[in-house]
């Protein structure tokens, strides 16, 4: 029980869209045991809002922060400087430090985690991935007795927000302008749409989940920019959409010897599967267990309040003496790649023979066609259609697929999806 | 980080479905800072495996474990007599318990936690909810900072089976027979399909979302024995199908001053909820929180691998030295009924004036009919047909219903499901 004489001081660096809603919550209701003392960010005056308690210490110099009495630092900033020394620093101190900030969590977490262990300070990040579902706090403590064999999940909110808009007829340049006017994306949403957030979160959920520290740049990202209108056309005829889907996996039961494989990229989903549920900004995560088998999260992963009830939960859990579950995890390097179905779009000149050519193309890296879709009201000279191949690896079929981009019929590159299989 | 020198020492007590599969885990995966020394039943002989190892002492006397060296006690035995009793005297010599028992914690939960904190042991009770799905951990360090206002859920397994096994056609007698054949269901069904399991796991979830200490005696349960293979066609009609909806909600977002209303039984669901999506024994729970939105869980919530599961995430979290985040709640009252649309089958030997009189004898209590549905293909001398209402209490509808139950054409009960209402 938090003893309400000495309740944790609580610092928020960065007063923008999850650290005002964290500020708002500590005020609104006031959490047994908390108390915020401080909130820090640039040109502060500006920032200054009434319903913040008069005791409340605004400032714009960092040092005020650290030299403070605080107990626990809020680092709601994001990116990596000069946010990564300042959390450091905070640790080194002694004080413990809560964070939404996934890249920093998946660069340098377990350095991090073990600088605070070593001060006796904790670190806490359940915001840092789905934002409002609690997804580290379930793997750490309701699913850490089983072994988990997989994790699979839609971790970015604006890549489902554009894909679940597509699915509705709409081109992405369009839902992408809108997704930017609602603010759902950034002026640059590289970060987002070629997978590299989400990425980002994988490798947290692996860490936790599988044991298994990979590293980012290790783990292959295919961009969603290239999904068009037609593919959730296409799509629809194998009964699937098309997510942004993040998986990691064991392949072999036995995590010390088991292969891990990750990817980041959209994906052709099951109907059936709960992955393809999820609308607008909504997260999703499922994972995969051997004694418990699937289990499946979802709920808004992003926006101020839902990432800030993370915070704020991290935070009660410290304040009541609550530990993160600190399970071991080993070094691992990617252990090879997915084998699974594709479906390739192709938009051709159409001429007799093509599909022959293809398929010798596809014969040759020994890759076979499972069938072949081609949607009716297209002009010959402009045609759409879609082959669906049986399981290889996207390096085989990248091999066949550069053949095949020589051919002069070929009016756009050709673009293929991984379908997601149903488990068992 | 749990030390290896001095494990915490386990004792399980039932050696069960869940209780054999706790063992099983603890010997396979040896999670660091927990060793299984004691397995407790009644009968021993017959209960050993012999691939619990050697240094386990197996006992019928449960004198033996009260008095050993063991620091956690886990109990999956069940019921409350003899089992509360050793609990209680567990707790008092300061062992830490773990259970899955919901009866006991339902009924004894808070006073169990009391004694727990005066010994400086802990109790946690992971799996008594949803089994291998870790919304007690999620609510407890994940959504601790939202303020939650609705819970929803699919608690109980064997109905679950029952009613989406019943949505593909069968009749509830078959099905019930199949569940029992499968071990779904014990041979007096008693406790699942008339929502006394549910309603003790709708307590617990009440306590630890809402903070509300109900008393499950007050919380109205239906039974599923009525739905019948008609019931899901008509329910098609509407786009829904039918669950057992275990659900607990506060009206008015102030916990101090809100009611909190509260059932369990048998409603019509849309078929676009998350609540409609589990199938075979799956449990799902929804929590809707005022900052965060809704959060859905699902998974197997039953059985005992995923149940074990949660049991030994339990254990795991105490060797880490993680501590159940203890909410603050008050005992309340049941504020009311829950204000609902309903649909009502009425099945009838046909003559004309009946809808007048059925509609009369509702618009007494001030119940405005909404729709008439009537499938094809029935005798005059035996038709079902199904009447929608708009909101009204089930008290109100009862009363209404007392009175069609008089008019000689009804050959059987009149049948009422209330409608979940998709929120906003
Ligand atoms: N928003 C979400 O839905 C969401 C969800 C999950 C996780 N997160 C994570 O939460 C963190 C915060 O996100 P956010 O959406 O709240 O971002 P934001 O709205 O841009 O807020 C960041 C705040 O930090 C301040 N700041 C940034 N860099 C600073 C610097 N170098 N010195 C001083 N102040 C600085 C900004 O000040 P200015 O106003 O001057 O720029 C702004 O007030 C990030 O790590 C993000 O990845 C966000
Ligand atoms: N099974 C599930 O899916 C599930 C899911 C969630 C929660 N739970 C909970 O977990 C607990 C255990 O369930 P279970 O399915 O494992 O039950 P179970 O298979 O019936 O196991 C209970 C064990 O305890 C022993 N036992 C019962 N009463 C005893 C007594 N008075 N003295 C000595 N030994 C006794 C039984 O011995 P005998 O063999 O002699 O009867 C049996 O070995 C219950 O609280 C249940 O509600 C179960």
């Amino acid at each position: 029980m938090p003893s309400p004489a000495s309740p944790l001081k609580v610092a928020v660096l960065g007063f923008g869209t999850v650290g005002s809603s964290v500020a708002r919550i500590l005020v609104d209701r006031q959490p047994q045991g908390l108390v915020l003392t401080h909130i820090y960010n640039r040109n502060i005056a500006r920032k200054k809002k009434d319903w913040v308690p008069s005791t409340v210490c605004w400032t714009e110099d960092i040092e005020t922060i650290l030299s403070s009495d605080a107990d626990v630092i809020v680092e709601l900033m994001g990116g990596l400087d000069p946010v990564a020394g300042w959390v450091e620093r905070a640790l080194a101190s002694g004080k413990s430090v809560v964070t939404a900030n996934k890249k920093l969590i998946a660069t340098q977490g377990i350095a991090l985690e073990k600088l605070a262990r070593s001060k006796g300070a904790h670190l806490l990040y359940g915001a840092a991935v789905a934002g409002g579902i609690p997804v580290i706090p379930g793997l750490q403590q309701g699913l850490a007795g089983d072994q988990v064999l997989r994790i699979e999940g839609i971790l970015n909110g604006t890549c489902n927000f554009i894909l679940s808009k597509m699915e509705q007829g709409a081109e992405y340049a369009d839902v992408l302008k809108e997704a930017q006017e609602l603010g759902y994306a950034e002026a640059d949403p590289t970060e987002d749409v070629d997978g590299f957030d989400a990425r980002a979160k994988l490798v947290i959920l692996s860490r936790l989940a599988l044991r298994a520290d990979l590293d980012p740049s290790e783990i292959p990202c295919r961009s969603i920019r290239a999904v068009s209108a037609i593919d959730f056309a296409y799509a629809k005829e194998l009964d699937c959409t098309i997510r942004q889907i993040s998986r990691a996996e064991i392949r072999g039961e036995d995590l010390a010897s088991g292969d891990v494989l990750a990817s980041v990229g959209p994906m052709l989903v099951p109907k059936a599967s709960p992955l393809a549920w999820s609308h607008g900004t909504e997260n999703t995560v499922l994972v995969g267990g051997k004694y418990g088998g699937d289990v499946v999260f979802s709920g808004h992963g992003a926006g101020g309040h839902p990432t800030a009830v993370a915070v704020v939960s991290d935070l009660i859990s410290m304040a009541h003496g609550s530990r993160a579950v600190d399970l071991p995890s080993r070094k691992t390097a990617l252990g090879g790649e997915f084998l699974l179905r594709h479906s390739i779009r192709f938009v051709v000149d159409d001429r007799p023979g093509i599909i022959a050519e293809i398929a010798q193309a596809l014969a040759v890296e020994g890759i076979n066609i499972h069938a072949i879709f081609q949607k009716p009201g297209f002009e010959t000279s402009n045609l759409p259609f879609v082959v669906t191949v049986e399981p290889c690896t996207s390096s085989c079929l990248r091999r066949a697929l550069d053949r095949i981009e020589t051919m002069s019929c070929l009016l756009e590159k050709p673009f293929a999806l991984q379908i997601l299989e149903p488990e068992g």
